[in-house]
């Protein structure tokens, strides 16, 4: 089957090269990047040396005609643009942006800070969460990939408000995020002198994944979903941890927990729950792994989640591989174990 | 003035020379080190070469005979050991370790899973945290200075619980820490290779600081306060960063925030708080600073507090220090600005 | 085909357990740990969880009947108590420590600071460079898989050396290496607080693989070469970067190194050449690349060399699943790739 | 004593903002910066709050006129635009930047590939090592402060070579650098996923210290040094460390080359030389100081040498300031130790 990519040098984009050169069933006819056009992927990437002869392209739909599915690694607000004529050109889409992931255009107006010149794809658009949206993802035109962040918080989130163990509102998901999350470009911000030894807070309460993933967990079942949401720039390169506290209704016994858990995700083949040990970033790192743990604060009646993804891998590119092997019906894991 | 420090070979016992040797009024007379005894400090510490010709000791009571102060810096349950011969002995005794935080016994016991042997002392000694407690600690014989976590969020937290912003329960701590914390000793848990590009929660809940923040905050009036704290271990050296989160009362204005804390704060040398924005370890690093920030979540009625701290510096042989010169008249900033 | 690894716990032996598992033509049957046995190996390392259900044992001969090939990955020193019992129980062994690469005694005993209690398997072990030693390493029955400094060294020395280019004493090999070369064990040394943000030289000109470097080159033909070697640790986990200075005989021109490296590399599938370019670290981690750069410096008729691994892999795991590759059939990149 | 700072808001110039706020002598008068102009300096420093109100200015000649001395840390390349015109209102110039410490104009245009305006100042300009050039740097006007690779290479190396105990040419320095000292720039090679994890050599023997090496070492004597020096980036913030091969004249005595160092340097407080132990970078961080340590490769007749220095304290800002202390006849060491 052949894949092309859009917005292929970026961290992203990168990663999706790496996992696809090894994935059986693919073959990646072309790849597109804006500034590096004309340049060899191996120039950039000196990794992929010795393993493709790939040269980024100047993007535009007539050079897509042999690909079954594309990638749109583009940043937010970039592949409104193009979604359209890929789509009219039958092509099926993989948008690792955020994009397509808010229903409500109110919300992507606020959080994103920009119009949306394609909101009549809203609609369609499934959003690209295996565990919970297999059916809607195996015969979808648009797949919205979930952020990472997102990513990180609903899926131990949305067992719990599911089965009502905790209160919708009041949700505090306090994350920390590796620098690759802020993806591959010259800034001050990101430079090495500047993260290292440190940690800061960023878009505190406002960050754009906020409506995801009430969104997200609102479509499966509960409503009125509110969270607060606090992510911090941590020195490393890959990797999210995610602490999150919910309000319990009652009290819950340990064994409670892991049985909902092991109801849901018994059969997802990268999620590991495990509520005998804390998840730690190192064990999914380069995976496409979501490892789970969870606590109960019985003198707060609070319960806290704790989850950790690489955000390159079930953040973006893995995911999307995931969303990609559902679609065209290879197995879900072809590629990613 | 002459002190020495028992415990000196740890990293805050390392922190307390490194501060203690360019103190203009100090002068070290003797460390003493169990393991490390016969040996030159800068031995152990290359870093001192040529600043000190100190040698660590083996500690006894008769050898602090010419000490006005002593700093103790072992790990908690040591301390209790040998804290009541240093006050016969009429010694002014700092403690930097855990023994003397908690005045209620049964929960000295819960968090440190051990009998107390020096129980008599607790009700004496004096909480040195030096922005509330600065009368009580100008006259008092033992001081037990604030654990890190514990000074980085009580700081912020104190002036929104006494004026009743926010709800007294409910309070969540999540906090990042460096590995310095974690003290200087051979375990694999704190090897370069397991904590480097990873992050780990650990004590979920349960960890000991988490009373002493409570009775740190009660002790300047709030009654009832309940907290769920959660550190993480993350990689860096040095630093702590503590993201808050608090139920809104009623619906704040930001300015309000600013005028609390200015209320109490705008005379303590060492805590600056600006609501504008948000605070960076770096920014404190090797300095005796706590910086705070804030910020009103409106959706969810929530008060986000931000603060960073060194935990040697502010969360350890800093504050010590601070405690010190209030303890013998010096200006509350000497040595450390 | 079976096969098993002794002394599975450390991070060679994970290593070989996260390749293996991925080998299309291996079944991993036994995974021996003297103190980790009865323990799940996905206890010991998170990453393997639902991925292998491997439970460590301790080690004897019995217990690895059904394998065909066993991989040492003990300590240097401990290896040599077992490989005679392997052998003689008809197994092909790859050992990734030190016990067999020198054939000379003396060297071993003046840089391992030990005797050798199975000296006469000096002769017969195949020293497990892919690149050169190939028809070698297919029958042998007892590899001796090169040491992770060596490697980075000799790959770029050798052609060098053979055409008689440069200088065959006076080399000069400063490397610098990720912490997970020290292997997995609790160590002030190691731990992060004192790596972190710092470097240090050690072993100076007097580490263990000074002699299989200069043993390695002589295999392939010249003589009396004479190298000083001097390794650091760096706070990276993965990689070796190795810079390395020759006298040139005689001028040189940038494309007569290309070609030498050209006619002995150009059919090697982890060996990566590019005179135009300076090799990163981050080019080869979790790969089993060797990249190799070089600079003439034409005001001091000097040579440089300068190639990086992950000393995991090519260093370590992935060398010797190469030579299990070539001693059994397989392509020599199957499971490498 | 007023002193200002051209160029203030680099690393450099912010390490000699926190070190001179320090300093019982000094006022800052004024700070400038180009982009940075009208904000305050804790603005673009958080770590600065509550310790300065100076505002960045945008530099005019006619701004310095109540300082006596100024202290330019431009990139270089800018230096030599503004320099004559200090001079020239009697200002004691101190420029941290490359445009005046090479005396060989074809040097200057050679590695720094640009012309030079203000050639006929380099016969005047004084090289800043206090080591070796107090007498001179007491009564400069224009003191050109050496670079930090030079003065980590530079010190170990001119007590070997004027005492000829090592060959003239040869000479090899492998050197390690933190990221700093690429300054603070917006750059995609600094960004923290770039340099994390991985190590780069750079401008291999061609980088612009090359010159400086040599000519600082033969303005003590020897002539015809000629050094082939490769420096790396390594993800750390602050330090270098520089690892240096000597080829011995005849075979030396650890001894003699202890008393050769103590010869030199047993009055230099900034100096320490151990060669019973291997110098580590964080030694050094946040200090003045050079640690210096020694190796005899007796099997190679090679003398190795180590340093290690803090580049933007003994590499930049601190250096500059003992200069500064030289000039204006205050104690070598007044706040630096």
């Amino acid at each position: 089957m052949n894949v092309s990519i859009v917005g292929a040098s970026g961290y992203s984009g990168a990663e999706l090269m790496r996992l696809l050169l090894k994935h059986p069933n693919i073959t990646i006819t072309n790849v597109f990047a804006h500034s590096s056009a004309g340049k060899r992927v191996d120039e950039l990437y000196g990794v992929f040396r010795g393993q493709t002869d790939l040269v980024f392209k100047e993007y535009s739909v007539g050079l897509v005609a042999d690909a079954d599915a594309v990638f749109v690694a583009l940043p937010s607000g970039e592949a409104m643009h193009i979604v359209p004529e890929l789509l009219k050109a039958k092509k099926r889409v993989i948008d690792l942006g955020g994009d397509f992931r808010l229903k409500n255009l109110q919300s992507y107006q606020k959080y994103y800070q920009r119009e949306h010149v394609s909101a009549e794809f809203l609609s369609e658009s499934v959003y690209g969460l295996p565990e919970w949206n297999c059916a809607k993802i195996k015969t979808a035109r648009l797949v919205a990939n979930p952020g990472c962040y997102a990513t990180s918080a609903v899926l131990p989130l949305i067992p719990m408000l599911k089965e009502g163990i905790a209160e919708e509102t009041g949700i505090i998901i306090s994350s920390q995020s590796g620098v690759s999350g802020a993806g591959r470009s010259a800034s001050l911000n990101y430079s090495f002198s500047e993260v290292n030894e440190s940690v800061r807070a960023y878009k505190v309460s406002v960050h754009q994944h906020t409506p995801e993933i009430e969104s997200a967990i609102m479509e499966n079942g509960p409503s009125n979903i509110k969270v607060t949401f606090v992510p911090h720039l941590i020195p490393i390169t890959r990797g999210i941890y995610s602490t999150i506290y919910l309000r319990l209704k009652k009290a819950v016994e340990h064994g409670e927990i892991s049985s909902i858990y092991k109801k849901y995700y018994s059969g997802a083949p990268f999620v590991r729950v495990d509520g005998s040990s804390v998840p730690e970033i190192k064990n999914v790192n380069y995976t496409n792994f979501c490892d789970i743990g969870f606590h109960i604060d019985e003198r707060n009646n609070t319960l806290i989640l704790l989850s950790v993804i690489d955000n390159l891998v079930k953040g973006a590119a893995g995911q999307a591989i995931q969303n990609m092997n559902l679609m065209f019906g290879f197995a879900e894991t072809e590629g990613l174990l």
